[in-house]
């Protein structure tokens, strides 16, 4: 049986809708809103999915309104679908700083408290959520990519480097390379894990590459005037360790572009077109 | 001299520059911001400019984030320009409601109080602004273009009918087809102007071409879903006003888009190439 889920608002948009939903969410005990534009297809056709993990401080709203990414999804037929970054509410813990605690979920399933009991975005994207959407949207989950945005770079590339089998193609903006091996990641996974920096190699890319997984098909797009490249983005230890493992990935460096979503938007439409590549070849309908 | 400008910020973006500026307006008597894309172009060059006038309640942050002109813009070689919708500030003047004061300029040059001393947003636009940017911003003033959403649409159709030998094009998306004849504009022409409706004409645009006012090339979008159609756009007056004077007008319907951005940002590139068509062609340098 397909689980509630309400309908926020729904736009008509290039030719498709651009949707916001809610539902009662089993993983974070909260109610999640997420977003999905289906573009215009035929009646009863099932349609590949693009998913976009945001950063800190975002809700689906920040490349739900600056992504531009609707043109590309409709040439394309993909949905694509940005949920939430953490569980939110008077009821969740919180912290002050905009890097931890609400909008700051990491992608991770905490195990400290008081984080442990509402902040489980890992189980929430890799189980609860598409189960959801392959239950109310016409979406064939046989295709599936993923990308997303400096902690959701982060976030698209761990989920994708546990769950490779579920996915195409994988690409990300200015992603956090290694939470491992800069401030945002030892904050929030020491907040959410604890201190034992081994339980934090399943959600760092770097160490999952190391330790043996892989992604069929990579693409990066990081900006040279972004003010997070030195101390928290660390692309070249992205770039060493696929190198080192034989990995083949496109990690591209774009000049003056900085960590905003005017540097996403400016890639966005190529991103699709390559996702859209790889959910077209081959594979079971 | 050029006048002093100040940038606010300035982001890379499909090639080109985005960036937000303020200055000192003279017109209204208080800092005025603005937005500017400038693409990529050849040193010296100067770009024909297309001005987007936007909508009550917006500010130029609007289109700027949603609006999705950037790839088209810097596929065509076009300045986008995105001003305020009226001055602001604690000294000036306000209303509570949405549809009237600071948000809510209309486009007029107001003549009652407390609104004449710096409501005075016709002659910012008409006047000021395109002085202050031609001396910033790398544009060929010879080639500009105009288009608006809602009460932006007004502004565009009425700041082209007047002024129509400036302008090589004119698009508008979901306009106020005639102040004169809905509650937005009986309110706004009516605070701002007096009850003289006589007074009234020069800010409507269906009053405009009956008295005689021409648009060189009009393209209009309304959606169909539009919950503001029936009682304040009324764009079958606008229709019906070309067409008993001779107009030619592209004003079409697009079914079930409603009053958003996801609306404008749909036919947006199409604007953009419409307008390019007309800025292209002959014309002096």
């Amino acid at each position: 049986m397909a689980t509630a889920l309400e309908t926020v608002e729904e736009h008509r948009s290039h030719g498709g809708i651009q949707g916001v939903y809610r539902h009662a969410s089993a993983s974070t005990g909260t109610d999640m809103t997420f977003s999905v534009f289906v573009p215009e297809h035929e009646e009863g056709t099932k349609l590949p999915v693009l998913w976009f993990l945001s950063g800190l401080t975002c809700t689906h709203a920040n490349v739900t309104d600056k992504g531009e990414f609707r043109a590309a999804c409709a040439e394309h037929g993909i949905v694509f679908i940005a949920p939430d970054t953490s569980p939110r509410g008077e009821n969740v813990p919180d912290d002050e700083a905009y890097d931890f605690g609400q909008g700051a979920g990491f992608y991770v399933d905490a195990t400290q408290d008081p984080w442990a009991e509402h902040f489980r975005m890992r189980s929430y994207i890799e189980q609860e959520l598409p189960e959801l959407v392959g239950g109310h949207f016409p979406i064939d989950m046989n295709r599936q990519s993923i990308t997303g945005h400096s902690m959701g770079g982060h976030g698209a590339l761990t989920v994708a480097l546990r769950n490779a089998d579920r996915f195409r193609s994988v690409s990300a903006f200015s992603p956090i390379a290694s939470p491992l091996a800069c401030p945002w990641g030892e904050k929030a996974l020491g907040g959410y894990l604890g201190a034992d920096r081994q339980a934090w190699r399943e959600y760092d890319a770097c160490a999952l590459i190391e330790d043996g997984a892989r992604l069929p098909a990579l693409l990066v797009d990081q900006g040279t005037g972004d003010g997070f490249l030195e101390e928290q983005l660390k692309t070249e230890l992205l770039i060493e360790i696929c190198e080192k493992a034989g990995m083949p990935a496109n990690i591209r460096f774009q000049d003056g572009y900085d960590h905003s979503y005017y540097f996403i938007s400016t890639f966005m439409a190529e991103h699709v077109a390559w996702h859209a590549r790889h959910l077209k070849q081959s594979g079971a309908e």
